[in-house]
């Protein structure tokens, strides 16, 4: 099949290799599709929020609170992610992995509440194996009701402040990396706050000491919302989904799920690389191309709605281009 | 009017900058068009095409005859901009400029030839000046008559067989770079075929001597496709437009225009950061910030449409997200 897909994209009206990334796209799509003509069916977007311990120890330039009020912002269509799905015709689904906050009254909201935001990582494990493991359970259980509905792509995007320092720790960790290399400015702290943060995070790897397993790591550091979505990443495979990554957080993510199963690669597309600094290293380590560098460093899933329309455009000269052939055009000298 | 457009931008429900290239370019497009509520209107791309002399002193991987093949397949729908204008709704021109063929029984073609492509620049002009002064005001119809039809933004894209070789002396004359620098492998041509290129281009330089009027640069090494392109892209200044500009054809001819009237810089969107060697160095030149980096190298105007869906996104949150305010976020701390 990967023969018969590089034929095909060889054999367009267009010198060989000349859409660049698009034909990268095209190659690993039909690759996951196992077909020459693949499609984009039903595309999803699932935003996990969750709150963290760790935002009460002054790791953030925003306090706690701002996960609840963006998770309402969600639901009454005001935030980036809604514009930008709405643009693309992705569906949205919006979930509580685990804000400190009632959202009883909101029907739009996915009740996936694991607990009223983890513990802090300064001197606790974020989450108990229990709550790891209902996680884990709920993440795949989104998933498996969104294929059931036909989708073939989904993005996972997040909310949570204090989720880039939980993304850093557990980078540091896995990559085996100094917690420095492993920081960025997160919503926009200035020097010293980012000195403050790294201490932080120091102080939390003494406080813990040499972790080896993998869901150790991600249990003592993660958010509700990362180990959610781990779980929708991991289900996403095993449904043959394509998998829209997006920037720092959901990487971290991808990089977690990627010790769990590593073949989960294959069905990956790097949306976005981020502004936050740190996101370069992780991509590169991933060994991974990202489709968009757009500076962003907003989170949400909006990488991955940006870089919709690109990937739709990848199957599109797939599916709808000429070949030298059918339009009568001679070949290279 | 600028205060007032970054003031909303400042106040959309994330993180000042986090919106990254994004913000940029919903800045631009206020200030083109002097709102804090632009809009995207019939969005349309002009391919203009032309043969070149040139392309018979074997410069290129493809020969002459691709040009005219190509237009055929524009008007037949199976090329790649095809493709993309279709995905994003943009209306498609396709602009007989020079190519050497009768294309008189195809009435989708826009007849604005010039002649039947331009002489070898490697002991001719390219153009007489009646034929330079024919294509600035043919390419300036094209835009008038496109806007009097309500598009304000409009990208421009090019087939010609020879054209890299064309930007590329153009390049070397106007930055007073040397050849090698200017230079890139076109269509896709191996080492010893890009040291031919690079030959015949610093022989034509010796055959042109001191040229500095920018007029008689481009109509010494100039595309008929590529001049009514130049008079396209100052209409368009003229009509307020936002102009998108594609890889490193389309890029030379912007650089052209920006000689002629340094204003149009404020109207230009850089679409795309070509493969094509050169690119990066001319992009550098014009202080430009591309929105895409695909590793394209086709021309047609691709990057243009690719990009297309991006700039509608940096509309669209400029006018409907929600403001910290309206949504009831906590600031910053």
């Amino acid at each position: 099949m990967k023969d018969k897909i590089q034929q095909k994209i060889n054999l367009k009206t267009k010198p060989i290799g000349a859409l660049g990334l698009l034909e990268d796209l095209a190659f690993k799509i039909g690759n996951i599709q196992q077909t020459v003509s693949p499609c984009l069916k039903k595309p999803a977007l699932v935003v996990f929020s969750g709150d963290h311990g760790i935002a009460n120890e002054g790791v953030s330039a925003y306090p706690q609170e701002v996960t609840q009020q963006m998770v309402l912002n969600f639901i009454n269509d005001g935030a980036a992610i809604n514009i930008f799905t709405k643009q693309h015709n992705i569906n949205i689904h919006v979930v509580d992995s685990g804000v400190n906050f009632n959202f009883i009254q909101h029907e739009n909201i996915i009740d996936c509440k694991i607990n009223y935001g983890t513990k802090s990582f300064l001197n606790n494990k974020a989450m108990n194996a229990d709550e790891f493991n209902q996680c884990i359970l709920k993440g795949q259980s989104i998933v498996r009701d969104i294929a059931f509905q036909g989708t073939n792509i989904i993005g996972f995007g997040e909310m949570g402040i204090g989720n880039t320092s939980s993304s850093s720790i557990i980078m540091s960790y896995i990559c085996d990396l100094p917690i420095k290399e492993c920081v960025g400015r997160g919503t926009g702290i200035d020097n010293s706050h980012l000195q403050k943060k790294i201490n932080i995070l120091e102080q939390s790897k003494i406080f813990h000491g040499n972790l080896t397993n993998i869901k150790d790591v991600f249990s003592t550091f993660g958010g509700f919302e990362m180990v959610q979505m781990c779980g929708a990443m991991l289900e996403a495979y095993k449904q043959k989904m394509i998998i829209l990554v997006d920037g720092f957080i959901a990487s971290t993510v991808f990089l977690v799920a990627s010790k769990i199963n590593p073949s989960i690669i294959d069905n990956a597309i790097f949306c976005h690389l981020s502004n936050e600094k740190a996101h370069s290293l992780l991509l590169q380590y991933l060994d991974a191309n990202p489709v968009l560098k757009l500076n962003l460093r907003l989170g949400e899933g909006t990488g991955c709605a940006l870089a919709y329309p690109i990937i739709q455009s990848s199957v599109n000269f797939l599916n709808d281009m000429a070949s030298f052939d059918s339009a009568g055009i001679s070949k290279k000298s």
